[in-house]
């Protein structure tokens, strides 16, 4: 199935301000997947940050009922708890570089919704979110909202798994599926780990295995940051 | 603030095949305001349908949270009345112009999520969602699983309104906003009426003004049919 | 099935102060469909109103589980979409009548619930509401807590439908099965349209079909109004 | 405030058939409290019941929202405790004088909707219910639907409480509120007690009080049976 | 299969502070039943109460899933009729017994979890509760937060019923599931009565019959209160 | 705080068949946290699982109101993000020792309340979970309704982290507050990896800080599984 190096990211493209109405947005494709990021800029905070002179930032994610290839309903009634550690995860991940003093009392919400998923939406969710709420801390600081501008670094994600005995970087869908071990590795644009979760689908992984996965993961992150870095026209 | 005479539609595209994973699908776009429409086939029915040797068609709609100038949270918890009053009007709109028994015991849901909104996102879904429909429909009779195309007709929606006075065609938001009067209509090819809904927003409106508004949008959706024609390949 | 003529309405009686406890209500019966209608004062907004020195009306519509033929269980989990349509439609006609500056910073509450449903018992709804209002307007006048009343009309709605290509008034509940089209009209003691709502529930309908049932409609509401201002005692 | 002498009933007045479309019905009235009891019999029993045989009685109780000096909000997102704890005790009350294996496999759901509310609703509910269920049961051997009829006797159930060191029977909103003891008693036309719900609402209550109030209670049931046997039109 | 008089409790065990973190608890074993009471002080109160000078004492109640013969589900989606008339029952019990104005204006949540269930469990419940909210109002006037120690008397439960004839006290779960009345009674250590609580389960009950339980329950509860005075060194 | 070397176990101790009706069950003790495991053996299938010839092992967690220094609300509305993670995890790390064949089409759910919290109980769970899991599978073998003992090999968990710069194993909850790196890591007895899943609270971790807390971790689970065997009576 897979037409690449078995070290290679998929195609990439990021489509900035895609959503004219937020305060920074961008469409990432990798491969067939797609997802639409939009930062929401809002001058309130959750109850329970109020009066520390500290921001905030979370995320939604959402997929789109036929982002995939047979329709997923909505989740009107209650959220899944697949959806809810992904949140978390994106959350998280903006969060570690972001300095939430330099944005002031205000909050940053994250809209991840998937238009086409072909696997790693919750990775590519990462990476575009960085770029939206990027832009968005850049607008803060073009209106004189803020000092200064309040990342302090990039995070991007990619996942890595073995199928079929080989390691890959960034499975599609039919790959993932296939999966013994599958692993999602966020890392910074200084090289620095945020996030490592490797589950064994099937058998137990061992040790030299987790860490070609690591070597792989952290080599395709690298490229993702530079990517990153070059849209936003920023220095390495 | 309108760039175009009071009985103009705004301008139109439709991109087809949108959503590659759907059975039909299209991003329509009037003026600013943008809907993904994707028609999703599926080999069962509601339980209080089956047996009847009939199809169904039923319509979800959304908007993204950033579809608007300012960020409306998702409809997680409960659906709001206002989301539930335009899927049953788009729902009904489809099956006015759907032969039912010719889609034999499956139904046919259609999602309209709103990526940009710009006033007359309903009557838009309207008319993407015909669209959608139409090409699954397509689909059907191409694979073989149904004798004859279960659509008898296209269907077509706008929005029509007196703003200071003037009657207008296809408002936008802010036309939307200041509207005294505000009327959704949805037609049939052949012309015949599907849906009225007029709605005095402020004071009540005459009878005249109500022949008047009902003129403007049936030459409105007509316009909208012979486009939705023309992108099917369809004789008028 | 019918025994009057196709331009005549159902029988009526409305008994005023039903719910003794309320600030006002009725009991309102168009031939077999009973509606108890209560207004509640409250000296208290909705949030996103307050400080703005003007009130609310609002309204919330249910049926008594044996109110139909066969039962219809409670809305307690979730109010369904056509439940939350009627209420959201009751509430726009009332305040179309109401000088919601005239109420000060409180709102009115009208319940209508059901307790017998033999077709229209939405528009029955309404033309009970505004009596329910409108006694508890008067009773705020009288109590001295506001200084005129806050009703600068009355309203009344009646349903119309073309029932085997006849045009016809009020219909019962056996008609609205078979009606081709349905359609509620809502309208002011003045004359003027407050909302119109046509649906073709088979075929759609003609220009000229449309016109018709408008012309039954208002000529419905007219004599729904003399009703009303004769027993609220007002002059014509 | 009490007018009448402390071991009396309030004034019983029992409409029946007052919902027509039900299989059994009445409004009953003590003093100002007025429930709209109706029994819906379904041709269905709920899943763990299904297959033994035997039918099955349950009962909704509810406030309509003026029924009540204030307004009461609707028990729509979730069903209170208190509401609960009546249903269940009107369910258990008709259940000891039914025989659930002369109805077949078929339920009777009777529905208590308070239109006013002055104390003692729960009881003059049960007495209603027991009403309505007859009718209904009297209708199925009408039909020919059972061979006997389902009921085994009457049951009813008022309330006493200690009011200012006086035991009373049947309290009224005002005494409910002021009671130190407040105690709800179910029986049967036999006279066999069927429940007995006794809570201090302040201090605690002696035993000879506890006998005091439950020798009111069982002379005021027999009174409301004699009222059921006669309206119904059975021997004593 | 009662190897002990009829008259007699079961085995009573209280193992006191077992759960360390809150401000009073206890595990209360009644023959195979225990349940885990704990007591939370918290220094703030329900919107409702706030203002009055007064504290609030409420209970919540929960089975551990394996508390059970056949697991039980755990009530995450809406919580059970019954396990609602428990709570309030608890609650209840325990505000007839404490003096809310000597609390002070925070609160007091007793949680009452089971971790083993063979009958009795809303009677253990309470008895234990009783000593889990005595134990942090001591811990409250110790660390002189209040003036005076807000209990006034103890409060314990048990239940009774007729087993195939027979008056028991103390039920265990195969002889609660063949009685033919069933009853919970409260009572302090003074001897008073707080609930009665007696339900036929099958035929009426005799007034006679209903003399006999409370008299087997009131010389349980002597008992069980005499336990609970030796457990916290208070003289009788 | 630690008075123990870094690379040390807070002591264990493991009751067997706390919960004497369940089918399997443990109370799990590392240092403060306490942690009561139930496995339920039911002789049916989710839906989705029906049909395959193959069992299904999936796992609960939640934490009783008092488990924590201060009171945590049940999750009785929605259960959290948090709580469906940790779910999500033990039923994963269950189901990675287990052969799903050799249960027949029955499923296991392990209940897994945390009694006391003082940090690590979802690796707790883990480990006492299995233990649960190993005891009903016996029971299953004694009973003869399977033919081979479902577990293929044991599997525990543990947390480690990184706090003032010291890699540390087995964290208490004031380490794991002052935790700059953040990770759970589930193995199996044969030493294989199941899950990996590390978070950085504050700033990125490097690769080598990965490195050394997966050797703390792997020792650690190698002795939490040697108890486990021990206690099982199983050959290493």
């Amino acid at each position: 199935m897979r037409d690449r190096p078995d070290h290679e990211l998929r195609p990439l493209t990021i489509e900035l301000d895609a959503a004219p109405y937020a305060e920074g947005s961008c469409i990432i494709s990798t491969g067939s997947t797609r997802v639409l990021c939009t930062a929401s800029v809002e001058e309130s905070l959750p109850e329970w940050r109020v009066g520390r002179g500290k921001g905030w930032v979370t995320a939604e994610y959402a997929m789109l009922p036929r982002a995939t290839h047979t329709r997923v309903g909505r989740e009107r009634g209650t959220v899944k708890g697949r959806t809810q550690e992904i949140q978390r995860l994106i959350g998280r991940s903006l969060r570690s570089v972001t300095d939430l003093s330099a944005l002031g009392e205000r909050s940053v919400l994250v809209d991840c919704d998937v238009l086409q998923a072909d696997g790693g939406t919750r990775t590519a969710s990462i990476t575009g979110a960085c770029i939206a709420l990027h832009l968005a801390c850049t607008g803060l600081v073009t209106a004189g909202k803020v000092e200064r501008h309040a990342m302090t670094d990039l995070v991007a994600a990619v996942s890595v798994g073995i199928v079929e005995g080989r390691p890959l970087l960034d499975l599609e869908y039919v790959e993932d599926s296939a999966a013994q071990v599958d692993m999602n590795v966020v890392a910074t644009g200084g090289g620095g780990l945020v996030e490592v979760q490797g589950t064994a689908e099937g058998d137990p992984f061992r040790r030299d295995e987790l860490d070609r996965l690591i070597d792989l993961a952290t080599g395709g992150i690298a490229r993702l940051v530079a990517a990153q870095r070059d849209l936003l026209g920023l220095d390495a």
